[in-house]
């Protein structure tokens, strides 16, 4: 399993417009294959930060499977516009974990 | 719940030891009341950067209840040399979720 983490910075203002065109989005995402779960999350330290994680089976689930669909130009359109600065997305391989996750 | 999330720069070429040392000080965090679970996740594309995930009970358990504990000295002294820069470390609050998590 490969995680995507990508810290979200949204434009001031628009954070109340983001969650719902996210919520709009997300069924493009989940319909890739190799889509497992996603989390986001919303900082509590920093305004119109959030934290998004995607739990994808491979790396290539979201490099290719994801960017390379037609769900992903609508996935650009409805949410990319909402960044500044774009975000840098990195994937991770988990290395340790608890019986409690 | 909250979410503990900080990415961690690693010294160059001290991953390998920083894992060692980060699994020693793992059960001191374990020990804090109100800490869930937590993920150590390596990244792919950037060489020595991890992402280190902590699930609490609430964000006192974190700042209060495992900052200001005699654990926390141990654990820094095990961990923070590995640092480089020094990570900030945010808390998030889950907005959205499926039922795959």
């Amino acid at each position: 399993m490969i995680l995507e983490a990508v810290q979200l910075h949204i434009k001031t203002g628009q954070s109340g417009a983001f969650e719902i065109a996210f919520n709009e989005a997300l069924p493009l995402v989940q319909s890739i294959s190799g889509y497992i779960s996603h989390e986001l999350q919303r900082c509590i330290e920093q305004q119109d930060v959030y934290l998004l994680l995607i739990r994808w089976e491979t790396l290539q689930d979201h490099t290719e499977g994801f960017r390379l669909s037609p769900q992903y130009q609508q996935w650009k359109k409805l949410l990319h516009h909402f960044y500044d600065p774009f975000p840098e997305v990195l994937h991770y391989e988990r290395l340790d974990a608890d019986a409690g996750t």
